[in-house]
């Protein structure tokens, strides 16, 4: 039997509660202050491969949508992310905090040294949203119903612990604290009002569990490489490389 | 051996002089005031599925694009056809041409009686931008080089034979007067760029005559249906259905 609409959305929100990267070891180290000046670098730089990514995936999703209204809702996204030629974008403003934390900018927009399993993560995420329902990819940009209370954390945390941490360098999250829950009220709607069997509920719970282990994964490898045990895959980048000049 | 840039320009641009769908006996009869006004409906009615797509043909060309700022300039396209809250859209002035035909909107805008063969040569294009490179995608779009010319003539024969023409039902073409030359001044330096071997070349000039083919089909579809032999598939539209209430 379907879920009742508050139940649904229950379910969805407990999906966060569970899996949601910020339970991840590695974002507990970079807000409390104990990552080292690499790791912090690593997390940009591997970060950096799924912001560059976004506007694509959102492309993707409006490729497969036939309603001009909900194209022109979405559209905002890809705007909020390239910018304009007046404004910068998120990708701009990443940028921005990778030159921020000591980080050649053209050396982390080549993506040369992410690891792979960034990418390949983020390429899984790209993939779903063009191969399965648009329910089910609207379902998984969720996730944003968690992102305000992670960007606040991150502020504070990154402001009080690192040097390189000021309004400019952190402009991307500031950001983002207007942006995501703009998106996610018009998300979470769609999802609440489309999902209106239990089987497309499961779909969508499915969909935002998936986008849970492609935020985790990322953390994951990032956390391998870098923290413990250490251990950089051939190709990657290793301390020092790709500086600023 | 390569083509220079300018042999390879006018190469394209014979593809357009050659296989252009201007040249279609249904664009005559359009244009010089011989099409009743049951055939002009079936072309209103048909052509708006492939002005429904154009945003998706975008989208999914938009994700496969790396390059924010490829994006950002390619991103006007679709604001140009699926509009913004304040400014209609080229889809918006289309169902305008819909109704001032005197056909209903919604039913246009439901697609519901399009010809099977209009959605399938619309579909082959949205499939191509997707699959192909982004040269190819980029170079299936040059044949808006040829639009503005059927454009203006479309305008003039129209007012001229048909009592439904005015500034308000054309609207469509009108603006596109000015957005297709824009447009098409940007995807054709970069495809003299980027096709930069004899093989990309012959690729992109394959694209755009595979472009030149999807939009010929749509008449060809039209003239058998509507015109001669007349034939009417199974559950495509038929004269007097889906009228203005």
């Amino acid at each position: 039997m379907a879920h009742s609409r508050d139940e649904f959305e229950k379910r969805l929100r407990r999906i966060g509660e569970e899996r949601y990267h910020d339970k991840h070891p590695f974002h507990h180290m970079l807000h409390s202050g104990q990552c080292t000046p690499d790791q912090v670098q690593a997390w940009v730089l591997n970060r950096f491969v799924y912001q560059a990514h976004i506007p694509m995936k959102d492309a993707a999703l409006m490729s497969r949508c036939d309603d001009p209204v909900l194209r022109r809702i979405w559209r905002s996204r890809i705007e909020d992310h390239d910018g304009s030629e007046e404004a910068p974008g998120g990708i701009e403003r990443w940028l921005r905090l990778a030159t921020a934390v000591g980080l050649d900018r053209d050396y982390v927009a080549s993506m040369q040294g992410a690891l792979p399993a960034s990418r390949f993560a983020v390429e899984a995420y790209v993939r779903f949203v063009r191969d399965r329902t648009l329910l089910e990819a609207i379902a998984s940009s969720l996730t944003e119903l968690f992102a305000p209370k992670i960007h606040s954390e991150r502020i504070e945390g990154l402001l009080q612990h690192y040097d390189f941490a000021d309004e400019n360098s952190l402009s991307y999250f500031r950001n983002r604290l207007v942006e995501a829950p703009k998106d996610v009220a018009f998300g979470l709607q769609y999802v609440l009002d489309h999902a209106d069997t239990r089987e497309k509920q499961d779909a969508a719970a499915a969909a935002l569990t998936f986008k849970t282990d492609v935020l985790w994964a990322q953390l994951d490898a990032l956390h391998s490489a870098y923290v413990e045990p250490g251990r950089i895959p051939p190709g990657a980048w290793r301390p020092g490389e790709g500086m600023a000049k």
